[in-house]
């Protein structure tokens, strides 16, 4: 089967064999974003236009392909939910001479106060990683919007988003708190990780942002640690305030997830990295759910 | 005598009658940022050349025209600090014919973690400020960088900074949020209490700011209710943070001081307008205190 993880900037295709495994992958800076004039079915054919005439049954994909600003819109399915659920909520397509989609929805659930928050994506590769996730109660996908789902009896139960990476690059990049120099990817553990501590300070994230302004203009942090001291104080916030029930299991990318296991042993977490393909996976388990 | 709150984008000066009364007051934005090749004697012979031409005495100059951007950079002088100290901190420089001015030094005090914090101007706003302050514990300057300054004794004896106003710009600019229609000047003050209030619930300022999305991709906020509704989760979080002891003496532009005090009011905490044009005060007391 050909499983795609579509998302904002990135499009991700894996073929799978008949027993799972990914036989092969293909990835193009053609995220939802990218694609111009609703040309989605155009993209797949010039990407992997030889699996398509290959295989047999419906492309299955997830991620932002399925928003408002995607291929076609998929209702968001609530939490709680598991594989048969999410399965349920696919939303089949058709283009072309006979070629067939199923477009994964989303998650929505709401926190304590009533408030919505939402995912695409995320659910398929949470999904994706149950298996290594046994035994864990929280996973964590570090990002621009970074997720925060429990876990019980093969559903996801809630999920909570922070916006902390988008806002990490907001403030560098459009604030006083890149013009002191330093590099958005700079990297200092030592910074990164005083930036978490800090975190549990009192008087509020708003003040110890100013703080890294104070402690570059009087030369007390050098410019290449400004940009991981804020990195640490944003996802120190975001951990102190997601509290996760341990341990978790990180999903991410090497980096980040690097960091987030750093920012959990500062906060007394306990994390570990969950390896793996889990988009891929998740589109299998979804895909035979479905049958 | 002439004085001047020259800031980061407004130039404001006024001019003073022997008994302290503001006679005659000009604005124009050039701010310190919009002074082109250091150019700051021809933007001052520009905006009030007559004025220099029939004062005796040096110019009064406070906020960021004596940063290391300004005409000529003032060591910050530490907290606490009252008006003989600024006044002794205070930089006389000369330039063209005999022309003279003093520039006011920013304060510098350090947090109850050892993290530094500064302002530039503010400490003249609130020195002028400190008769309507009578009685106050707190003296609150919201804005771009929204100061909380602990009185005592006519001393400033420890302020903090906030980056709120910057942080909405950023994040309404930017990000997400920002795309959900709406406009940055949107009014709704219905919304931005709801967004005082979602500030002390739980989860944190990451995920809060998160809800501004679901809400609006939901259609359970309109578009126009976005900005106030995020404005109201920021300056919840900093009051809150900041947790500052009232009553409050609120220092600002008259939209700014009537938000504030809806905030405060939703926090509990007792808040109070300053009338005034308390850096024109400011000036002609640490003038005073000089000679």
């Amino acid at each position: 089967m050909i499983a795609i993880d579509w998302g904002t900037s990135a499009f991700r295709a894996y073929r799978l064999d008949a027993a799972g495994a990914v036989r092969e992958r293909r990835q193009a800076q053609r995220g939802v974003l990218a694609v111009e004039n609703r040309a989605f079915a155009e993209v797949l054919e010039a990407e992997i236009g030889d699996w398509l005439a290959a295989e047999r049954g419906p492309v299955w994909m997830s991620g932002m392909v399925g928003s408002r600003q995607g291929w076609r819109e998929v209702p968001y399915v609530p939490c709680p939910a598991d594989a048969e659920g999410i399965a349920a909520g696919c939303l089949e397509i058709g283009w072309g001479d006979g070629r067939r989609a199923a477009i994964v929805p989303g998650l929505l659930c709401r926190d304590a106060s009533g408030v919505p928050d939402v995912m695409r994506g995320e659910e398929t590769q949470i999904l994706g990683a149950l298996d290594a996730l046994a035994g864990m109660r929280t996973a964590c996908l570090p990002g621009t919007h970074s997720k925060y789902a429990t876990l019980g009896g093969g559903r996801i139960e809630r999920f909570a988003t922070h916006m902390t990476g988008e806002v990490f690059g907001a403030l560098w990049r459009h604030t006083i708190l890149g013009r002191l120099g330093g590099a958005e990817t700079d990297r200092d553990d030592d910074a990164f990780d005083a930036g978490v501590a800090r975190s549990a300070e009192s008087e509020g994230l708003l003040h110890h942002l100013f703080g890294v302004r104070g402690r570059g203009l009087l030369g007390e942090l050098p410019p290449a640690s400004l940009a991981p001291y804020l990195s640490g104080i944003l996802i120190g916030h975001e951990v102190r305030a997601a509290a996760p029930r341990g341990p978790v299991g990180v999903i991410g990318t090497a980096e980040l997830v690097r960091l987030y296991l750093r920012a959990f042993a500062t906060c007394g977490i306990e994390g570990e990295a969950i390896p793996g393909e889990p988009a891929a996976r998740g589109l299998r388990l979804i895909a035979e759910a479905r049958k």
